[in-house]
């Protein structure tokens, strides 16, 4: 009489083969949007063929269930550790790449793309060609005249009314969001095109930092036996009517970390030259940047 | 002068080979523990491999960490929403099946484990053998009478103070931290065995529910369309002194979704089947399971 837990003559229905996998891969329901199920099957044979795999314990995962539930915790508005913790496995740089792989086209010369990171804001002001946004400028900057032009990477012709966000740390190696003695939009603005495609503004010489090491990211980096930091960069994102966008960054072909960004964003050709500038009593530095993007929906 | 973006000498670097999966799995340090290395080499290996196979996009991987953030936030000592999004796509069982396989041996008689799910707590008090852990019990439930031995699955001989945790939801598919309505520990309780290693209380013969959906992990299932409902089941931890702990469900043979559990917990071994009871006004139900645990720390 009742039931027992160990009857020897049932064998042992353990889930490590694929049987277990396609059973969970099959319970998708006929309703899901088809490209849904392409990415959740893909994602579940992977997570499932990588537990396997190194055989994951149970420890090992609920240690990584805690990391990414404090992640969500501490995420917000101006911080998103979620994306951050991606960024240091070279995951976000890897998307975008797959991103605006599809977006170009072969033969075209279009100005490559980098991540996003997570410290853009979307309500960054526009401001006027040839002004600043360097506003506190600490003593340690370099402040530097940042201009050019905006092309069709198709046509190569000059784009009028294209939008050039700009956005960078300051030489403390924060951004003004987590920055209380910034203020606010510090270091961040969008610039329109003129009718020849130009745009200009001044900046500060970017400076390496680290990506913040408070979070588990941060802890995994450490586990992992490697530094924080990022090269020298600047943020951008280039926009025009009737072209893709273009996230991207620029790098100061002069710095440290470049060929170990802690978080896998550097190509070589976003590597900048910062040139001297003479005549100019607000800026010593020159850096002359032309974008080309690349015309949209085509196929 | 100054530098471009644009050079057309300089073939597109991209991300899409091996090279760059290498690069970021070389930069762990030497300092890193030599497990946590393989474990994240393997990671990183499969999370590439899959952004890759479907072409992930950068908005497809946003929405993904908009979702692990927003569980993250949800999740606090009550509530484990990382957890349970492992948990529907089958994750925490395989984890678990692995973890328990490597404690098992060939030959033995090992009752099978299952996953812990996220309503646990540590903190579920002991109570004497004979007793209830049905307090504010609904009319529509069912009391049965549960009670067993535990072994020693390689002597075969019973285990005296074995603690035997057994926790359920009620038949409003609520755990009592889910619900204001049931008092403190209700369904929950731990049970020492005696000397000839047995255990026995009162409880409720369980009924299938949903697991939350309001956060992420509901929202998938909701995508996928995918039910969210559990089979009945009452949960088990079981412990001895010299053994491996286990930790398991029991399911009713007699439910609805024993064939597609939401999270992939049903084995064949862990069915029971609930049988009349006679002459005890307290319960019309009556379970007997039996445990056996395998010996500790052999190799």
């Amino acid at each position: 009489m009742g039931s027992t837990g160990t009857d020897v003559k049932t064998p042992y229905t353990g889930l490590l083969g694929q049987d277990f996998t396609e059973m969970v891969k099959k319970s998708i329901g006929p309703k899901a949007n088809p490209r849904l199920r392409r990415v959740m099957e893909s994602f579940i044979q992977h997570m499932h063929d990588f537990a396997r795999e190194i055989s994951l314990t149970n420890d090992e995962w609920m240690m990584a269930v805690n990391m990414i539930n404090e992640g969500g915790r501490m995420s917000d508005a101006k911080r998103n550790e979620g994306q951050l913790m991606c960024d240091v496995i070279g995951l976000e740089s890897l998307v975008d790449d797959i991103t605006s792989r599809a977006a170009a086209k072969a033969g075209e010369s279009i100005t490559s793309s980098a991540i996003l990171g997570p410290f853009w804001r979307h309500d960054t002001p526009i401001r006027e060609n040839g002004s600043t946004i360097t506003f506190d400028t600490p003593a340690d900057a370099q402040v530097v005249y940042m201009h050019g032009k905006v092309f069709c990477g198709s046509t190569g012709k000059p784009l009028a009314n294209a939008s050039v966000e700009a956005w960078q740390a300051s030489t403390n190696g924060l951004y003004e969001q987590q920055d209380p003695r910034q203020r606010e939009h510090n270091l961040r603005g969008k610039f329109i095109t003129d009718s020849e495609g130009n745009y200009s503004f001044y900046c500060i010489r970017p400076t390496p930092y680290p990506v913040p090491d408070d979070g588990p990211a941060g802890k995994l980096l450490a586990m992992l036996d490697r530094h924080p930091w990022r090269p020298a960069h600047i943020h951008l994102i280039v926009q025009a009517e009737g072209c893709s966008p273009i996230t991207t960054q620029i790098f100061d072909s002069d710095c440290k970390y470049l060929d170990n960004d802690s978080v896998f964003a550097v190509k070589d050709s976003l590597r900048v030259v910062f040139q001297p500038r003479k005549g100019d009593p607000k800026a010593k530095l020159d850096l002359e940047y032309n974008v080309s993007l690349a015309p949209e929906s085509r196929s």
